[in-house]
């Protein structure tokens, strides 16, 4: 029977799914104790912990909308998010009262790890047109967007995840993603549906990673890049356990020696392509593609799941020709909570999703990303986009002008480096731009380098020629680091 | 893009997901012109031909209930079965038109190879738990009963049989089952489900099957033991294409001699147990499975489906130890047609199916199947009820009692016998009874044997027992046949 299955494996307990059910119903009675009703948007401001996961099913229950929050932000940041979604309650467990006490005014706190009234409730019957999820995704303004995920959408990527990779009866998923990203939040969403158990760390390690796979018999996990150069670092590119089937790699694209790495170590790589607006994969080549082809690219969109290659004009282009990455599908998110504006932006109104990222489909129908969207700087599995930094850039009276980009690294993917142009006669240093920003920005987005320029690179038409900042800045960190070894 | 993908092959054509869609919605608006609405039964007894495929898809168009026919069935079969749903509509072909004329009285006949009106309809949205098809399995009583299956058994059924087994993107499923055996229905709802061609045809021929799967580049195909073995004789035991990665084989147990010859011959052979009141596979053990264990276990239950072992009482059974297998789950059956006591006595309170089928769980949960419920005769793929021949014996004047067995068959795996006891003084022979038979059931149905007896084996409690009248038949069977040769 299902319910005495495992559902959940964290902390050294286990839970069965009529457990899991049973702490679930007990935190929904908590937030109908708080007056959380179906719609309301309830605020998840928790690290990978089981009551994260308790969350997640009671706001279900509840009919109500998830929100998770990123713990990277700063009080700034999380007030934003929080004041755009109108939060009716945030829930925070005893690590994070801290960050979440900058909140209170606006929304009233839950300790998950304090005693609470309870209030009976009424399940709500889940329905695929539901809005399930609201993710945020800063997007290229700075400002904070929500994407809005129904229940349908993560309903169907877990189907179509589900009939790419195959569901066994024996699978066991390795949670350690954040749960405020869709990488993360997808897996439980999957577990609970397929009736397989979900291994939660807290964070990714590689030697907890290792542990899981051996002693809990993890036969999947979700990693991006840095992570899984890590584990094959750690574990000095030996296999893994063998019954360990699918390694799902994705957030950012595998470099190609990192990908060879780990084919030669017999890792079962499965690469994806995807993101939070079509509720995270988008397209999976299986580890029995990946082997055989050995190359990066995607495999074919998930079941049920179009993309087209699009010119400048939105008009479909030929195989092999590079454009824009257009998706539709159930998986395709209804739009960004109250934002009319970004939404058009960003759908159709055929509903075709815009990714903003560049790829090809070759003559089979399998997709490659080429670069995700021009000015995406994705560091560590963390999505920062260069128009918020620099926004805060700005806000500095000694700066000019700000441009920030992505610099290539061995360990991260990418870093955070920024050029900025003074403002005349000013003479701030690095360090106190790099504090500046400390103060108003989750470190993750804080560049790791600033370099001063005259002038930034402009193109013929006058913006700022991002490429050439980026080949710039790319230039002068390797000199950097030449005349420092 | 989905619409221009390939979604059926037969008669040397092609056609699109698109075409496809044209074509439902034309035959839709031909059923709509009569009469048809939404919760309206349609009786299909058309052969294999795209115009059945075509059928099915509009009748969901429609929001009305498919009824397939048997095409093997008498006319007097035939006309209790319509009588039982009251069709509103009977879709027959040029082919079956014989057949359908039969069964004018009662439901106006639809010639799907006629010009006959249109009229505009509302397609109807499916929800789950509307019902979607209406099939007959004759049970146990010999009356005819028609399991009402939701489109969301279907819908799961698909779900879980593509978690199980996989969905390639390249994937072809050949369609040689009768469509109105729930084994044939169900390709065609799980490849719309999943956006893959099916290659349709009309009838089950070895040599158009090695045909199919390397023109065509069939890489599923569904088969019962029977067909298995003439492939396998035709094929001289080589290997198939490598691009075949399923073959599902079910509607019976696999003989073990059978099974060790097909992976011999490196057949990917996936084993399956279903019925008709699960909407099809209840577990399956997958390709890889069967090779590593190579024994004709049919793995674990589909995800989302429970298995019980229930004892007389009805209470669970331990590991290995055999019992009734009760299924539970959201591909079971909402029950039987207008028969609240059939359906009484086949669903618990609880909601779960007593198939009658004896079997046990190993330790690791997986089911094996020792016996299909101990009346049942299958013979080709087709399940003969006991009961529904003897009744018919039992009308002759000249015929006491009857009992009517399965005897083992190499090729069929089981053949129809009677064992008879004439009323005193009576002479009737063998051939008489079998042309008796013949005018009244289904040619399947009708025994290949008739063997007279003084008096049925009764057990202590009186009843024929028919464990000893089959051991009885059995022998008696080889020792004519060992004179014979």
């Amino acid at each position: 029977m299902r319910e005495s299955q495992l559902a959940l494996i964290a902390e050294g307990r286990a839970w069965t799914f009529a457990a899991l059910r049973a702490e679930a119903h007990r935190v929904a009675q908590r937030l109908a104790a708080f007056g959380v009703r179906p719609g309301d948007r309830v605020g998840m401001l928790l690290p990978n912990v089981p009551h994260a996961v308790f969350l997640i099913h009671a706001v279900q229950q509840l009919g109500a909308v998830l929100v998770p929050l990123n713990l990277r932000l700063t009080s700034a940041e999380l007030l934003a998010q929080a004041q755009r979604v109108r939060l009716r309650c945030l829930v925070h467990n005893t690590a994070t009262a801290p960050q979440a006490s900058a909140l209170a005014e606006i929304a009233p706190l839950l300790d998950i790890d304090a005693e609470t009234p309870s209030a009976p409730f009424c399940a709500q019957k889940r329905t695929l047109e539901a809005l399930h999820t609201l993710m945020f995704t800063s997007g290229t303004t700075g400002q904070p967007k929500a994407a809005m995920l129904t229940w349908g959408n993560h309903f169907w990527s877990a189907i179509a995840s589900g009939w790419r990779l195959g569901v066994h009866p024996e699978d066991r998923w390795l949670l350690n993603l954040p749960l405020y990203h869709v990488g993360g939040l997808a897996i439980v969403l999957r577990a609970a549906l397929y009736g397989i158990p979900i291994v939660l760390h807290s964070r990714f390690d590689p030697e907890m990673v290792l542990w899981a796979l051996a002693r809990d018999r993890v036969t999947i996990l979700s990693l991006v890049p840095t992570m899984l150069k890590r584990l094959l670092d750690f574990n000095r590119d030996r296999p893994l356990p063998e019954h360990v089937r699918v390694v799902l790699v994705g957030g950012a694209a595998t470099p190609a020696p990192l990908l060879a790495r780990a084919l030669e170590a017999r890792v079962p790589v499965a690469l994806t392509y995807g993101l939070t607006e079509a509720a995270s994969q988008v397209a999976t080549a299986t580890p029995d593609q990946v082997r055989a082809q050995r190359n990066n690219g995607v495999g074919y969109p998930l079941r049920g799941v179009h993309v087209r290659i699009a010119d400048a004009d939105g008009a479909p282009l030929p195989p092999e020709a590079l454009g824009e990455v257009w998706v539709r599908g159930p998986i395709v998110m209804r739009g960004y909570w109250d934002d009319p504006e970004a939404t058009a932006r960003t759908l159709t109104l055929d509903g075709w999703l815009r990714t903003g990222d560049l790829g090809y489909c070759d003559a089979r129908g399998q997709l490659w990303v080429v670069q995700r969207r021009t000015d995406l700087i994705i560091s560590g599995g963390e999505n920062i986009y260069p128009a918020e930094v620099e926004a805060v850039l700005l806000q500095h009276p000694e700066v000019e002008a700000a441009c920030v980009v992505g610099v290539e690294d061995a360990e991260w993917g990418q870093r955070v480096v920024a050029l900025v142009q003074r403002v005349p006669g000013a003479a701030v240093r690095a360090e106190a731009l790099q504090a500046f920003c400390r103060k108003r920005l989750a470190g993750y987005k804080c560049p790791r380098a600033v370099l001063f320029v005259d002038a930034l690179p402009l193109t013929a038409s006058g913006k700022v020629d991002r490429k050439a900042a980026q080949a710039w800045a790319t230039q002068a960190i390797a000199e950097r680091e030449a005349m420092q070894s």
